[in-house]
């Protein structure tokens, strides 16, 4: 509630270019690039459409990225990974996040409010990439490496699923446009 | 699996055109106006927003109404509804359905796949009306009238709770756009 | 709502029982075991647990389908497979489920309320399983074999990963009380 | 990942007591009693069994209270509340957090946690105290008396909707059994 703020403050409003600018900004902190969550997209989804490129896969993460329910689930638990690594937790809940407890299930609840964003079509790949964990993944939940990513990991599979939903989407749509068919749903 | 179906067919191909369509129709069919959900938008957000019209209320339903999550649960939700009143059902969930069993609990399901379309910030406003069936809800839910609308009374919520949602975000996006900062997630 | 029931029906109330029953009779009559699915939960649950055994894994597959909101989910998705085989349903949904249409979602929303009964830390089993179809989920999603099973490979893959997370919640609670430390969520 | 820890650290394993404990620890020191949660109960289901009673509400809170999805979102989201009122979190995240930002959703995410632990009848009753704000929602949500709940609000809501839930669980097989039929799911 602003304690620490000065007496004559401007009111409140969200800023959403700053929310959007804080979200790849701490994505690059902590050490993630858009290539490396397009690779995941593109290991999804290329058996279904061979002529996909890396530059389509970019641009549906940076879509998917620009949605204010990612923002706020990227952010929060970011947040959370880095406060872990600082020791500055609850005990008992710095040691089930620093450790990666399995019986503690909010990274996964934050992950899927991400593939929620475009639809449940995407809960299957969320749970292959995150079993899996391929390519950057496989270095995120890497606990030897110093930082905590318990949050970091399951949300970049969970931003990769959701880019390949979005894909899924726009090709139907595309499909669609080139048999003359009427275009539906321009606003997702 | 077709097993009805002629020979010859056409291979299966989504035609997303028909399928909103037939959302349409079938909330027509089973009487509910576009005009009684925007009045539950209305009587949600009025409060937020003084000066929003029922146009807007219609065109934002209208809105949700193209996505395709949302004619996936209306379809499938209607159809339970019709089988139900048809006695078509297994008999164990013939009587679930029929009587809007309360721990049966499918059409809220149903119902929050629509609300997180626009995600999480819908959840409060979904549960209200659902609890105080105002409008076109007391009439969906009113048992002595015939028609069966278990799944139907929490979809028309849900929409409604979805559509408040989407001018949540589009007003914000509105009040930026007007203090000249850049506009974000115009993908939505 | 009863059309075609006789005047003097007796007042409905829930029978647990018959409801219970009938999901297992109709997993049965769609052709899939409990230890089809308990082989499941070995192949997710295996590694984890070395001396797991497939009594265990059938007893926590008995305990997940012994959950109302699991009968509910796999009652519901098994009539939806019943009826698209039949030719029943309104043909735009009908030609959604009986192709199994990628952008339809509504089955993978219907098995993420039987995830959810044990927590989030099932979702990334279930796309595992979901995403490789291993076991009967190859041979219940082999489109040329006759039966529509657009719903029931969703929902068996979900009552082996809701069966997974039921024995990772249980396996702790077994270690701790090993130790002499107090049992909680024997509620569970 | 503990970094600031002692080398010789004994290795970690959950301790199930303890992150218990906390819970109850934490929601004493933010100021919330059992008794707040179970009036809340009370409104919610008072209607439908008019013989229950507080006590009956409290056990049902402790319940929800004992399951490990539920203490693991409550310690997260009081955290999240303290770190805001510290002003410690990253400054976008900190402003939506400390000003409870409507278009910030993740405080609903972690509240349907907690309700999905019975099932998706809660989701209304959830939305209906969320909405109202009676009781200790009202102080709880009173953004002038210092303290930041933004998690914490909808967290308490949740949890009188997820022990009205267990309610209404209970008393159907209360109800069976006293007709002699056979008890299901004696394992919630």
């Amino acid at each position: 509630m602003g304690m620490d703020q000065p007496k004559a403050k401007v009111p409140y409003t969200l800023n959403s270019k700053k929310v959007a600018d804080a979200t790849m900004e701490w994505l690059h902190k902590r050490g993630v690039t858009l290539g490396e969550i397009a690779e995941l997209v593109m290991l999804l989804q290329q058996k279904y459409y061979p002529n996909l490129t890396m530059e389509e896969c970019i641009h549906n993460v940076e879509q998917v990225l620009s949605k204010r329910e990612v923002q706020n689930a990227v952010l929060t638990g970011i947040q959370l990974d880095i406060l872990a690594e600082q020791g500055l937790l609850i005990p008992e809940l710095q040691d089930m996040i620093a450790n990666d407890e399995g019986l503690y299930g909010v990274d996964e609840i934050l992950a899927f409010s991400i593939v929620n964003v475009y639809g449940s079509i995407g809960f299957t790949n969320y749970g292959y990439v995150d079993k899996l964990k391929p390519g950057v993944l496989e270095r995120l939940n890497d606990k030897s490496l110093g930082p905590c990513n318990t949050f970091l990991d399951d949300i970049v599979g969970a931003i990769a699923a959701s880019a390949s939903s979005r894909i899924a989407h726009r090709k139907q749509a595309e499909r669609e446009k080139e048999q003359g068919e009427e275009t539906i749903d321009s606003d997702r």
